[in-house]
């Protein structure tokens, strides 16, 4: 099943339920208005939503074209948003590159951050910048949850993703040395992220097990083939330990995104290359910058400025894109 | 006016008007079934509000009995809480306790963490502990805030504090160094808060000014007070500030909460004393524990641990409840 939140000038949107093609959708406001009033009973509605779908694809319901420059993204707010970094290739260029080492708790404890979801940008949305904040993106893969228990096991855990979305954890680079050495976190350099036109139930992914989506997540920069990562590859921790580790402490109420980090491909050891050259290249500008500064002690590709456009999807075994597509315009404010 | 919402077994539970002095309720769902639907149309929804509190005041509406045991935090789903560390001192003697400076731009650039917002506890909620987590309060005055543009200056900000409450920032301390740690912030180490049962808005505060509550903040523990501290007095950055620097690089949605950090004293540059030896004492017990380590070289006040009792309040000149008490029971897991 894949759902959708068209923008109605509301502060959440309508949701809509989309076929698997992403050409058509049907309205779901009679089973729920929104898509967190989904996930606020989702065990329940589930099915009923599910039912729709099975409708919508026989053509047995009133069709709308479906257009992703429409959508919001899934949740336009949300009340948690975790980010984790479990595609640890990153965590250890990002130290390589400032002569560090890093932990081997690293793998065993996630690297997670508490983000801000309170106002998802749309797929299609501006992302607003400035020339001194060192703007970049980053490719992820992130999970919408059920309603998740404190102390929830991550084996549980993987049976409360409710939806499957990608998402553009939108970073600001400039600020994040200064904020991190504050030690409170990220906070100003982590602003708004977008998420993809579209949600999916873990059921209707061919490439969904235990916790992971295996897939190419493609990453475009204005037109260009930036990265073509791997994400079933090189996850240190799936989804399943992301929840469990962000459950420690708290519930986690039903429809918080948990985030992967950027999908990142390690490639035996060996440098990592670009698209051009032949490799599966990044998620994120940061990770070039950071090879070029281990392999040539400098950093020369800048990060993103005015008009720039970033775009990222993910295409099924036919070619045609499971999630729709993130494309954001740099603004410069 | 102030407000509260109402356990209805539902997530959002409902809104009601609560009279000043805390007795008496009406339901206010025909202006906006909860708090958040209140602050998502507040430019149009106060006006109706305040006149149904008129009303509850003259008498000339249904009035229910107000119970502050019945209460939800007000907000009990946000979308954003931000928790600043506006009172400097707290902070030096973190740092002082650990034999470090601190950094001078602390007293320009305000410390501040993303907070979970998504399951604040109610103020009677049990607090969920582990004897290894080293479980403590944090009393705290926190804004409501609505629709904050990114890029609001602090004076413009000041005017779009909607409501001010009480919260108890329950810290994990033990869980806080491994966190910080690594480098991405608190995460586990800062589970659910609580809120005050009742919401004010700043005209209905007679200590509100400039950004600032004065009055005093008592907290107790098992009965005793424990903290008397002056939240008017050495509060470094008030909340336009904490609202601006917060919203420099994202837009805050309305209903964001905003948190002044642990409320503390410095007191001459003297010796912080108990309550009991007629100081006003601390709102957190890490802070006692500071003055026990940099007095004696070791600190022995232990934290939190099953059926401890912590209490916070703030009362008029008359003696009356502002915002009813947060009372919270410890409930090891």
């Amino acid at each position: 099943m894949k759902l959708a939140t068209l923008d109605d000038d509301s502060r959440d949107g309508r949701l809509v339920v989309v076929s698997n093609d992403l050409t058509r959708c049907t309205d779901a406001r009679r089973i729920a208005p929104t898509l967190q009033a989904a996930l606020d009973d989702w065990s329940r509605l589930r099915p009923e939503l599910a039912a729709l779908a099975r409708a919508l694809e026989s053509g047995s319901v009133p069709i709308e074209r479906f257009h992703e420059r429409n959508a919001l993204s899934p949740l336009p707010r949300a009340y948690e948003f975790l980010d984790g970094s479990a595609y640890i290739n990153h965590v250890e260029l990002v130290r390589k590159a400032r002569g560090a080492q890093m932990p081997p708790s690293f793998h065993t404890d996630p690297l997670m951050y508490q983000g801000t979801a309170s106002g998802f940008l749309p797929p299609r949305g501006a992302i607003a910048s400035h020339s001194d904040w060192g703007t970049d993106f980053e490719g992820e893969i992130a999970v919408i949850t059920d309603d998740v228990p404190m102390g929830t096991d991550a084996e549980t855990a993987r049976d409360l993703v409710a939806l499957v979305i990608l998402l553009n954890d939108i970073s600001l680079r400039s600020l994040i040395q200064p904020e991190l050495t504050k030690g409170f976190g990220f906070v100003q350099s982590k602003p708004a992220s977008a998420c993809s036109p579209v949600a999916v139930t873990p059921d209707a992914l061919i490439g969904w097990a235990e916790g992971k989506l295996t897939g190419i997540l493609e990453v475009d920069l204005n037109g260009v083939p930036f990265g073509r990562v791997r994400s079933g590859d090189d996850m240190t921790f799936d989804f399943g330990e992301l929840i469990a580790h962000a459950a420690k402490t708290r519930h986690l109420v039903a429809g918080t995104i948990i985030g992967s980090g950027t999908v990142s491909n390690k490639l035996d050891d060996g440098p990592m290359t670009t698209v051009g050259e032949g490799g599966a290249g990044y998620s994120c500008i940061a990770e070039l910058r950071m090879i070029e500064t281990i392999a040539e002690g400098t950093a020369y590709t800048p990060w993103l400025g005015e008009d720039d456009v970033v775009r990222m999807d993910m295409k099924d075994e036919q070619g045609h894109s499971i999630f729709g597509a993130i494309e954001q315009t740099v603004v410069e404010t």
